[in-house]
């Protein structure tokens, strides 16, 4: 069993806030980070798989392979983008870092899968001081 | 003479496009940066000052002082906030590093001189890979 | 489940060195981390808690009170200080990163756990090159 | 239990290739990793070790020691080398970056046991956007 | 005036040596750098450029279009390659990290040029400890 | 002219002080770095010299020949010290970063021009976030 991690970055626009709340209380429960006119953040997303090591080829899991996972089932759809108003996969969620690393995990676990390996962690860094590791719903 | 450089950091969402032109037209010059639900970066900011250092500090200029006057004039008015909608001092210009760069500059060099130090440069990185120097007005 | 982690920075002088032997056999065991004139770094320190995202929230738990608890228990009481001398939680423990570490856990653990979520792991980095993680007693 | 981590650095030359392959299948195999010409990479190696502390130093491993070890059995054969050609403990394996850190783990588990600590886990880190990491053999 | 630092990255196999000295004489020269197996580095490419700001763009250069000057004229014919056997801006020339800046500058000054703005300055970094600044021929 | 830059680091001891005040001066002055019980940081030195390319080298200074130079005359005498009680070329300077970075100019201005190569500026960093750059006596 060995583990594989791969970098992506994406830059987006978000707001912490529920709808259903006034802007009042949106700045009262999330502070700052519920600005209405949004902030935004360079994400850190980095995807550990885990597996046996293909034995003719040494490794793990063809890295650009991988890559092109993620960007296709991820990247493309959350770069440049409000991840509130245009990222399918995160709506009606709020967009919390914790929220938008689970949307991912279940973006991407069934892909890796068929890549013949096993998701293992989504880590996502908001900032250099903040970070989010999920790793699937354990029992 | 000597150089300091005091970092500070800005989250903020932004555009870039003219009010001018369409949707399309913006989209076709700024690409996906000019997404109309905006999109945002984690901003590291890098003032440096230069002067001659106090002899009885040993300082050119007292570090908690020179980012105060940063969080004072920069950032408090655009950490977590839209650059296109929100902070005054980008108004009537296209969002873009290069001119949010010079902004801060002009919002930075009458305090900074109040300090009894010049203003030397502000640099500005957008993600890991772009970054703006701006050093005033060379003649 | 899900894992946050926060940094937090301090610096702070120490000496590695147990007060019963002479400064030679200090010198002698633990090299030149037993200067007797101190010497320092900048900590990196990455608090992990663990639990159950808050479903209206959509976080773990609010990183501004996570930083304030940091803070109240550990950084003020260590930043810009000597370890070996003002640290109350260091008193009577060798300064080395790795009793910091545990001694960073103890004082957190119980505030931590009145945020409603479980501390997780303590991470500490005393140089790029050097770094200790404590996940709590394991039995 | 306590969990330290060293960082030691290398620089090395590589090819991704089978040699019973032509160089027309390894291309297609392994893409430009398999340049017959070499390329190579600075690469950052984080060894783990875990235990218990002990109790008069305060430390659970001397670092220096630590180091010394690593660079005995592991950065002096392999820094400025050609892996593929030079590194006694790679031969007749694929030069990936999960073998190198299988081969590492395999060279360092006993020397890093007489020191009275057990290694936990060998990362190895090729470019800032791919990562591997190897616990041992789990059963 | 406004300067704009776009980053590219390469990993590549070089060794430092003169063709007409011996093996012995070049590791005499230049120690373990000149191993005649080849060794490698991941080279961190930053490419400044100055001009004046296109007013109704807000920058100065548009980044994708001077990201894809560079990959083109200097990271397709360099990533992943052996600099000294074939890079053919590196013929004739001892495989350092200043002569590479000195043929990248080469390579990039009229190609930048052509967008309207010009080149600054090269910077290479080998490693995090090694970098070299080019600012063309100064007179 | 070309212009290379070597990374040196070293940890060490200091306070911000003026022997001739009183401690409650010292602290109204200088803040929480007067500590007098001293703090510490993990400081980056980055020596950068210009010069012509030596053309049957390729480079402009050998770095190992830096490296040893920029050790002996200042790692060796800093590293793991307190700087104001134990580092002969800081005496009767207030260890300031300022101070620290232009007597370190003083003490390799000379030892580098005997290499070939003239000092061109001492960057040194306290933190992630404070910075000083040194070029000598400008005139």
């Amino acid at each position: 069993m060995i583990f594989v991690t791969r970098r992506e970055r994406f830059n987006a626009a978000h707001r912490l806030f529920r709808e259903e709340w006034s802007d009042e209380k949106n700045l009262e429960v999330f502070g700052k980070c519920s600005n209405p006119n949004w902030h935004g953040h360079n994400y850190n997303l980095y995807v550990t798989v885990k597996g046996i090591i293909k034995p003719q080829m040494g490794y793990l899991v063809d890295l650009k392979t991988l890559s092109k996972v993620i960007r296709e089932h991820v990247i493309n759809q959350i770069d440049h983008k409000n991840i509130n108003l245009e990222v399918e996969f995160m709506k009606d969620r709020v967009a919390s870092t914790e929220n938008i690393a689970i949307a991912i995990w279940e973006k991407l676990v069934q892909p890796i899968r068929e890549l013949g390996v096993e998701l293992h962690c989504i880590r996502l860094e908001e900032t250099e001081n903040n970070a989010v590791e999920y790793y699937g719903r354990l029992e």
